[in-house]
């Protein structure tokens, strides 16, 4: 159907047999990494392609809620770092005497070494009060968010540029230490390093702390419980 | 540092400079599809192949909370589409007069068209009452979510799938459609389906809906507001 939009429409179909492995190999190989940080710098233009990445994840009502806090400063770091400790030894006491001396045993962030920490932010009122998309679920632009994050940790695999997600701070912790404004929330708090080697699987499986689910488990045919597998 | 898992550790520096490439193009390229869809049939190997693209995306403690509710019912689809319309009739009356006739002119859905409607799911309780890395932060298992659904789109442009992702419905709605049990929670509403073309910019922006915005008005330096750009 012809439309004035129609001129903007192009050509889309499959990649060829290398570029999809390519994407697929970024996507299998993709690690959560905490001990692999080269001290290597981060130039900014590599860190720029990754922030461009990011910024091209889809967005509720194109609504791009993001923000990019890059952190280098030594000093922001140790406070984090300290934030992240104070979290944990909370979290520690949470689990079980059975699996607790796992965890206490398990590295869990790379604040200090990755020589750039990132922090994506959601602004929860950017766009205005009403946004195409979110009417019926707000939390669709922190979805968003995370779109941008697994853009950018795809391009940073293939970059060689290794990322870990730190998830274990206090509420306000982050908000405290970063300055952000009211209505600005962190949505992810990631390590970025240079890396020479990966895990060949997800650090916590080799560890023993638990293993991939099957995915025939989890497929179910119009509705839940329905012809699984 | 020697260690019993060293084992496990594999090289990763950077992809070559045609497979960055081809990580960068699904990313720039992707895009949210509503009108593209073609009727060819989604055959069920490509559809594992990006079922299992999701399935590798990182999750916090490796919860792996997702499942995949996979659609092909026409009936099904009919009343998720219904489910769509109650939900956007109250979504248009919600806009400005100025944004009104836009907003009721743009197609949000292809829920009929797709020959696949995917629901990816959370579920809240797997992993038990206490999961690595949630223990502050309980929204993570919801990112993570998040993160398969944008391997999943990623990997969908690479093998020429386009998908598009339907946020407006009242709550409880796809629950009942689906019958989700308590505890899982609908996360995304996906229509997948081939293309041969898709929109150069995001469809939003080719419309008039609203612009891009500027990467570097987006990026501060060791706190919010210090040295952007």
């Amino acid at each position: 159907m012809p439309s004035v939009f129609s001129a903007s429409l192009a050509p889309a179909g499959p990649f060829s047999e290398a570029e999809r492995a390519a994407v697929y190999r970024a996507i299998f190989t993709r690690r959560d990494v905490r001990s692999q940080f080269s001290p290597r710098p981060v130039d900014e233009a590599l860190l720029t392609r990754l922030l461009t990445a990011a910024h091209h994840a889809p967005s509720v009502g194109f609504m791009q809620p993001w923000d990019f806090v890059v952190i280098r400063d030594a000093a922001v770091k140790a406070r984090v770092q300290a934030a992240f400790r104070a979290a944990n030894a909370e979290a520690a006491a949470m689990f079980p005497d059975t699996r607790r001396p796992l965890y206490d045993a398990l590295k869990l962030e790379g604040i200090i070494e990755a020589p750039v920490n990132l922090c994506i932010t959601c602004d929860r009122n950017r766009g205005g009060p009403v946004v195409l998309g979110r009417t019926h679920a707000p939390e669709m632009d922190l979805f968003s968010t995370v779109c941008a994050v697994q853009n950018l940790w795809l391009a940073a695999r293939a970059e060689g540029v290794g990322i870990g997600w730190v998830s274990i701070f206090r509420e306000g912790a982050l908000r405290e230490i970063l300055s952000l404004p009211e209505g600005v929330v962190p949505v992810a708090y990631l390590c970025l390093g240079h890396v020479e080697a990966l895990h060949d699987q997800p650090e916590l499986q080799a560890r023993g702390w638990r293993d991939r689910l099957a995915l025939e488990t989890l497929i179910h045919r119009d509705g839940w419980g329905q012809g699984a597998g």
